[in-house]
């Protein structure tokens, strides 16, 4: 891939860059980005070969990857879109689908095609260009949700690109991927984020903030992500994270019921199901690990 | 203090044998327990000089504590009570208050002055004696809960024994324990069991939980505790823990409001006081682990 452009130069798009460059897998990487300190320092770090314009860029990139908050890719589009070359191919990183295909397709038009939606699952508590690093997506799953108006050659360079970075690359449909992240991601940050707001609301919460142990460190660290980001996220998938809520909500009431009326044998139950569930995935996940790295 | 005695020899009793040993604080320790093999191990590892009845332990002892399940407490303390020496003093490790000292009243009746509540808040996913270590309580806090019926110089050995074990002791009354436990601790087990059991119980479980990421691991970790462990903690200290869901419940409903509503102010708002926190909490946390580190 001769050329590279990345909208948004910070942990997820500097490290897709860096993971290129390692692969040697790309020529040269256009940055393009609001703030000029953010891609200087970019370019300082090697992430980067030069600061480009958003119509620049479309103008001369292969394959343009969107690392931008999921509520500004409509806006990112468009300012491509009147300049995107006919074989460019576009890719984005954003943590909901439905809606950002709802926003590409207002924004491409006729183009949709070019627009190969994705999403890695990676992150970390750290951000910017200085937290990119070209292992980030080292076994990591990544989630493409193909388009009927996409050609298997363009889903085919879009993967390709991310197995180079060493990722694992899974395909499905839109809706599929809003639900499941919706469930696995999206709920976790909305209860610690209600959980932890509860908490720092109570009037003697310096004390219990003050007995807080390992426990609730490890249950409230998500509650420490970035709001702006978060907020986006939960409108942008609204349907799923309210739905999802909902069913968590009665699950939980199930759990009180149990305990306001005494009832230790339905309790436990309760208990056991989530404990043995938790211990099964814990073990495949080291399962997996384990299979993978014997295969080195 | 001549001979302690620990009945459940495990992470919590075992430990801290350990560091009373460490400390050079105790001279024989006899352990108590159901299982003989429990029993062998906590000898062989050294955690204690020789196991014994409950009867034999009352009777010899100078101090006793008790890490047993919170349900059991009662029946130990009875099986203790008939055989106890005047002078000993017995404490516990129970992760409720309220319930225990209900629990000690009825066992001890006139003789509950010898009873001194305590919790350590120290723990580990590990459990058993091999878990044990004489480290486990470093700058670690242990609550007492002492009764109107101590005397000041019993409540004083408990303090300076786990002070000997490296741990922070501070006081305070049974119920405020109860209620700010039951908020940093019982519910965000609570919370993680339910959204456990929830995600398990979904119809494309499996496939959830092959994208879940290390948000999802970190935020349901404690959903793997011991059932039995939890099943009698929330039903010990369940007004607390149904005051508290309750809470939570309806501060995760005005998120689902917002969201609902797609009020991108207020919702940011929410986010953003439990994200800021979340931060106010680690930084305090590690500014007292820096100064604690300053004075070594």
């Amino acid at each position: 891939m001769p050329v590279l452009a990345v909208a948004g130069v910070g942990l997820i798009g500097g490290s897709f860059a860096a993971a290129l460059r390692r692969a040697g897998a790309v020529g040269r990487v256009l940055g393009v980005g609001r703030r000029p300190e953010t891609l200087a320092r970019a370019r300082e770090l090697g992430l980067i070969d030069e600061a480009v314009s958003a119509a620049e860029a479309a103008a001369r990139a292969d394959l343009l990857l969107l690392s931008v908050p999921v509520g500004a890719t409509g806006q990112m589009l468009e300012a491509l879109a009147p300049h995107l070359r006919a074989d460019a191919i576009v890719t984005d990183a954003g943590s909901t689908k439905q809606d950002v295909v709802a926003a590409a397709r207002a924004a491409l038009g006729a183009r949709i095609g070019q627009f190969v939606p994705g999403h890695p699952i990676a992150g970390s508590e750290r951000s910017g260009p200085d937290a990119a690093h070209a292992t980030l997506y080292d076994r990591r799953t990544v989630i493409l949700t193909p388009l009927p108006e996409n050609q298997a050659a363009q889903v085919a360079r879009v993967r390709d690109a991310w197995q180079a970075c060493g990722a694992l690359v899974r395909q499905m449909p839109a809706d599929t991927h809003d639900t499941a992240l919706g469930s696995v991601s999206h709920l976790p940050h909305l209860l610690a984020f209600a959980y932890m707001a509860q908490v720092a609301g109570a009037a003697d919460a310096a004390l219990r903030l003050d007995l807080a142990g390992s426990g609730f460190r490890d249950f409230t660290r998500i509650a420490g992500g970035s709001p702006d980001m978060w907020r986006d996220i939960f409108l942008a998938n609204r349907r799923a994270v309210l739905d999802e809520a909902a069913q968590v909500r009665r699950t939980l009431e199930a759990f009180e019921t149990a305990i306001r009326e005494g009832d230790a044998d339905i309790l436990g139950a309760l208990i056991r199901a989530a404990s043995q569930a938790r211990h099964r995935w814990e073990a495949g996940l080291r399962g997996a690990a384990d299979s993978t790295d014997n295969q080195e």
